[in-house]
């Protein structure tokens, strides 16, 4: 059955809490599980989070989705990156062709890929595996003004809860973001120092590689930009409209669409957690729904996970997006689930507690 | 083709060094594939190692397998676990009947399962999926004297070669390590004391759970059974035999036994270091084999995989052991080699490069 889109007022409206009292239930349950209580350390935190999200205390995860998301960025043009923006939609080419980091391990890892174009500046070939929204092509130099309007800010959040509701609709039952946008450590950073209040200093790394400009200057852009626009921090609208892009506007639309059809929804890098900050600052109960897959090698990400109060799974200094962290997270929060619901009691096993316990 | 079983001297003698022509072309391979160089982290290095451990700039993991070793302690009757000892059998039968934490990661990741009995204690019923090695039933007090002979270290060193053999000989092209058996932190935390030097104050952990006699007299405990065995940390065989158990000989033939016959050999946690350390010490070409799933929680381990130069893929606070860090691990490594292997290269997808290189 197909619901119709929800607008972002109702998404917002349609998310509800972790359930407290699944999540109670799984913490007894994983008492009474054939090993040593916390012998499986982080997993088992995350197993009773699933248990909240998924509102059963024997959470199963059959289905995953990747939904990788794609746009250019204007401030390209104040010479932030060190790759040309032909790359972003060269990128897309090599999604479509199965030839990247993420289709390798979506392959390998029995994920679903959903590819967008979320806004790239060349106009890409039809191909039946990519949607385009058609909101914009690239953003404007957030240097020198707002990077995109409200109106393309709320359509790109709305496109993104669409997406959400397309992969929960279809079965996905985990659900993962991933980017691609030359350009876009500069977006995400502007957004990061905007919602934490950190200097760009802070915020800013290398990126996909040392910008043709200098990090210095990189940060002075990010500076520049925020000055520019002056985000109010509490509107994540703004903040995306001022200093954002499109395929950032469209994760924070599917992390606020994945929480309000209650599915756990797993961040990959520092662009994915920019898009998360976003969800959060317009929709704060979306976080019960967030899984940090890893922490990125990028500066920012550190900042950005700890304002969101996220522990990752990995740590591999990765830095390449696309969703490749959040890929390599998935079979661990699978695991998570499947431990918690499909191990054996003591009691069904007949396996003895500890011998000072009776 | 089934060869004859090797004896652990020719095991030794078949050990090839990593094949560094093999890694030298998987570097530049890396390098021409569509990310920004470095970008994958960890996974890079591990996907050059697996280069010079499959003999291939391509190598590609098809069929992964877990060793799951299980024996009892005689230095249990010392008052260091939390456990009785019949929770070595309980937990085999546990592992028969697929209620394990290990069985549940393996079904959902596409992992074989091999269940050993090394010697428990107890007489387990015959099982199909069991196999017994009959080399003991349990190992001798090491705080009283030697834990087993030379002659059983040596069998169940050489077991373990044979069931790598097997492994191997029916298709797997990774071998994890898992392990059971009350009592054992306390062996291994020996072992690692024994191997490196370091005291038992910093080896000796709370195992599954704080010990029945307190953690102070387990690492007194640990230091009169060095006192009385002194084994030379030269000899790995010596080491097993004074202060080892049966699961970790056969682990440590696990370890032997993939290097001979070339093929990666995924730690576990804290026993499999103890088993990695008798195997390095026997056969230190070993090493180029070895991946480190993890660092478990189990204070001893860190130092084990320092001594072993090895850096663990995951860090989740586990100290279960049963493999259950070696298949958590597993995908990575699978996604490791299969980015390496079939990624697009800039020049196949024609995407370009960093805009100041031509």
């Amino acid at each position: 059955m197909t619901r119709p889109a929800l607008s972002l007022e109702q998404a917002v409206a349609e998310i509800r809490p972790a359930d407290a009292e699944a999540m109670s239930r799984a913490a007894a349950r994983q008492a009474t599980l054939t090993k040593p209580p916390g012998s499986l350390g982080q997993l088992e935190e995350l197993s009773i989070r699933l248990a909240g999200m998924l509102r059963t205390e024997q959470p199963r995860i059959r289905d995953k989705a990747i939904l990788i998301a794609a746009a250019d960025h204007g401030v390209v043009a104040q010479g932030v990156t060190a790759y040309p923006q032909d790359v972003t939609a060269q990128m897309v080419l090599n999604f479509l062709s199965g030839g990247a980091a993420i289709n390798v391990m979506c392959r390998q890892l029995g994920i679903r890929q959903v590819i967008v174009d979320a806004g790239v500046a060349t106009e890409l070939p039809p191909h039946p595996d990519l949607r385009t929204l058609g909101i914009g092509r690239g953003t404007a130099d957030m240097s020198q003004g707002p990077a995109m309007t409200r109106e393309q800010a709320l359509a790109c959040v709305e496109a993104g809860i669409g997406l959400a509701q397309e992969c929960v609709e279809s079965g996905a039952d985990l659900i993962g973001t991933g980017d691609m946008g030359i350009g876009n450590t500069t977006a995400s950073a502007a957004i990061t120092s905007a919602i934490t209040g950190l200097l760009p200093e802070e915020t800013a790394g290398e990126g996909a590689g040392r910008p043709a400009a200098g990090l210095e200057h990189k940060v002075v852009v990010i500076q520049t930009a925020l000055e520019v626009n002056k985000p109010d921090p509490a509107d994540g609208l703004a903040v995306l409209a001022g200093v954002g892009g499109f395929e950032i506007g469209v994760l924070a639309g599917v992390v606020i669409g994945a929480a309000a059809y209650g599915r756990p929804v797993v961040l990959d890098g520092f662009i994915s957690g920019a898009a998360a900050l976003i969800a959060n600052a317009i929709a704060p109960s979306a976080r019960d729904y967030m899984i940090a897959a890893h922490l990125s090698a990028e500066r920012g990400h550190r900042v950005a996970l700890e304002h969101l109060g996220l522990t990752p799974l990995l740590d591999l200094y990765m830095r390449l997006g696309e969703g490749t962290g959040a890929a390599l997270a998935m079979p661990i929060i699978v695991a998570a689930a499947a431990t918690l619901s499909d191990m054996a009691t003591f009691d069904e096993a007949g396996v003895s507690g500890p011998a000072d316990e009776p």
